[in-house]
């Protein structure tokens, strides 16, 4: 920078405030091209690794996600790229796991690197990632999955309200003998989706409805729950699921019994993640709008990074049924 | 670091030492006791960002992939994670397309960021991003695409192999007019894939086969292609796709149509991704080992980085056909 001084003839802070984008208006336009003109002469390159030990910022954005096989992340993950394309950051994403050591120690690295901000789409309803943001004063938002308290800002859907929607489909095919296979509670969307299923069979005047909770959103939890249900309650002429790979498990666990979707047990998924609409029987589930949701994340970790505004905003956006070929009357059993 | 010196009454480079594992033998274990007892005392942390700038290692690994949503990317990543689990390095995964301008900026912001090594899942058959890897001595991997030369080790599967046994079994099935849906020729799998469909085709003494471009390996472009197919070649009575997504394209198409797979046309994929046992009819595909993939790519990765080792290798791992429910004799047309 003393070179690039020298040849233009000017101070070095002078050099300093011309190549910076942000301190540029400060000095007077002459000066300025003559600085740049010199810079490009001697090869002169900004270090961003030791500008960012400077400003504290690598325009580097990181998302923390529990699972890259789970593809509602790819549209969540489509629409922060998309806020942030003419914005100058870039995305990482870091799949985590939903081990809380494993997060920490990932997150810590990304701290470790300058990164300006993170996505945090992993965390459990009271998540010790969120003290980790706060304490460090690292800019964060939550997406699809928030915290019982409101300690940084969150973009969701409405996981209750989605979850009745789905009952009361169910109900108005005339389902009766509805069962619920629910996702870990210790996040909010199985716990949220959980008592939406409850609230729906409650103002239904349903009654001693199966509920079997799985462990993890996947397949294979899903149709253990399913085989677990069909053991119990062999009753049931519905379920609905709180995401649609449990969905894709419990049409498993039918497969393997012979039992059929829709004509033997209904099924409604919740997300709608892609290929939902040629998988066998197509899913009837319920609608997210997740690019929309990586949309909003991106807009307020933007807003909570350049402005300092970490004002806790959350953003519910709402959620609609989607009919397929997997819900039918009860007894649709042909033949 | 001179207050930890002090506190412990050693020289300050003895301080540097004992903290750094990689140092800590070079330093009597007394005096190593001392230090970190001092330093836990004073409350010093290495900072890490700091450290890299020293050391030139931050122990992040990164992986650039097309699409996320593209979900042979997942067990691709999950073999990355399980050959890294236990050695000290975190993954983390840019989504970059296939817009090289986009693919090259995110390279170097990762570079300015002093990660120790790229895999990239990205590449053309002969691509400018290999050369900025090569000319910042950046250790990278290629993983899933190769170029056409070996600058840099790449894992890939056996393209040309998989595709011929994707032919061969539509031909012992009793197929003559066997059409291809190509996937893009910079890419090496759409490249070889499509040299792989030509070699069974002239094998088999199969003439006049036709072939449609793919421009993207995605489920609208596989519709595309295969609309035009139906429209110049109606004739047809089998497709073998270069990826399942674009088979699934072909399903669209087909019933867009009010055609069946497999009554109508028997349709074969590649790659055998998450869910494509789930879809109507379930895909037969070439199944590649996309977890194996990774750990291999990781494995070669950590050598390179660590050893220093760039030796070029390419592993070829093997392709084998899974036989679902979308592939039958021609004419299988019930009724």
């Amino acid at each position: 920078m003393a070179d690039v001084a020298a040849a233009a003839g000017v101070h070095s802070s002078t050099v300093s405030r011309a190549l910076n984008p942000d301190t540029r208006k400060m000095v007077v336009p002459e000066l300025v091209d003559k600085v740049l003109a010199a810079a490009k002469d001697l090869g002169y390159r900004v270090d961003p690794i030791a500008k960012s030990l400077r400003t504290g910022k690598s325009r580097l954005i990181g998302v923390l996600i529990p699972d890259i096989a789970n593809t509602l992340f790819a549209p969540i993950l489509s629409g922060i790229n998309d806020w942030l394309r003419n914005t100058g950051y870039s995305v990482i994403v870091a799949e985590v796991g939903n081990d809380v050591a494993k997060q920490l120690e990932l997150a810590d690295r990304l701290a470790a690197q300058r990164i300006d901000g993170l996505v945090l789409g992993t965390v459990s309803r009271s998540d010790p990632l969120v003290d980790f943001c706060i304490d460090n004063g690292i800019p964060a938002v939550l997406v699809n999955r928030a915290e019982t308290s409101s300690r940084l800002s969150a973009v969701i859907s409405d996981d209750m309200a989605g979850m009745q929607i789905a009952v009361e489909h169910l109900h108005q095919l005339g389902h009766r003998k509805i069962a619920h296979i629910a996702g870990p509670p210790e996040h909010s969307t199985g716990f949220l989706r959980r008592r939406g299923f409850d609230f729906a069979a409650s103002s239904l005047e349903l009654k001693d409805l199966p509920c079997e909770v799985a462990s993890a959103y996947n397949r294979s939890e899903g149709a253990s729950a399913m085989n677990r249900l069909l053991d119990r309650r062999p009753d049931i002429t519905a379920v609905a699921a709180a995401n649609d790979l449990l969905a894709l498990g419990a049409y498993d666990a039918l497969a393997l019994r012979s039992l059929s979707c829709p004509d033997d047990i209904s099924i409604v998924g919740h997300n709608d993640m892609p290929l939902m609409d040629i998988v066998h029987p197509p899913l009837t589930t319920i609608r997210i709008g997740h690019k929309e949701m990586g949309r909003q994340a991106a807009q307020l970790l933007q807003q909570a990074i350049e402005h300092n505004d970490q004002t806790c905003r959350n953003i519910v956006l709402p959620a609609s049924l989607i009919v397929r070929k997997s819900t039918l009357p009860p007894g649709s059993r042909r033949g």
